[in-house]
């Protein structure tokens, strides 16, 4: 990959306003594939988290009103949780999710995930809103740019691979 | 209970910011008492929610990061889950703890119980914050504060109980 092709891939984050964070990513391949990536519990383990982590799916259920937890193992064998709830799941245009990591327990995130058909692109737009400008600041200072990028290249090494099928 | 005592009682609730709701009551007890009732699940069936319901205690682990999840069961047998995370809790001062609502799964509130130390009574303020205006309008539209006050003053009634033992 060039370096130009590498900047094109990175995703494009923003703070729309003081208690919002968007990122916005292109992938590789038509909305129904990608919004079916998000909401597959079997793919989950083959893209979601950081490069040298490891997801299992505790719980997804991936419709309105359904609630999902997933746990990332480090190499070193320690483990996080992360879950939350689907308040709607409108396929496949859009996913509104909460969003808590367990050891911070009770700082929930509301995420608005939508995918916008480019034809054999799909752009994904994720909004996360926060109770506070602290709350917010605090995930932009957590290093969440760089495991989100690492999560991003991981999709679409998936995505091609589903592709090429 | 005169008329004015029942003005008295009443709780005082308040929109301090367009995503806020304050709701104040005093409470014939002194804060250790009032921060037990709360945090005690053996107690909880015996005040919490209107008259007419029945609250159990699912899950309550009243310490910081713990959940908590309780059932309301009316009159006619139908129920409604509660639910949430102590974000934080601090004998007898303070609980910081998120309120969901099950059959609106993913509306989640972060609420701040507040217990003031009048001597014999004790002032409970607690703050909810909502992600949005509309969110707080729609709790605000609910019928909330009556239920509310049926609750305090079940609440009014156990105390009274647990100071005369």
């Amino acid at each position: 990959m060039t370096s130009a092709q590498q900047t094109e891939r990175a995703a494009t984050v923003t703070t729309p306003s003081d208690r919002e964070i968007r990122v916005e990513r292109v992938f590789d391949a038509p909305r129904d594939r990608v919004f079916a990536v998000y909401t597959d519990p079997e793919l989950i383990p083959q893209w979601w988290g950081p490069r040298g982590m490891t997801a299992t799916v505790d719980r997804m259920d991936a419709r309105t009103g359904g609630d999902w937890r997933f746990v990332l193992r480090r190499e070193d064998g320690t483990e996080e949780g992360f879950r939350g709830t689907y308040r709607e799941v409108t396929p496949p245009e859009r996913i509104v999710q909460t969003f808590e990591w367990e050891p911070m327990a009770g700082y929930v995130v509301l995420e608005t995930v939508t995918f916008e058909d480019l034809g054999d692109r799909t752009r994904v737009t994720t909004v996360s809103l926060f109770y506070t400008t602290e709350e917010r600041d605090g995930m932009l200072a957590s290093g969440m740019e760089q495991g989100l990028n690492e999560t991003y290249e991981r999709l679409d090494e998936l995505l091609a691979k589903l592709t090429s099928r």
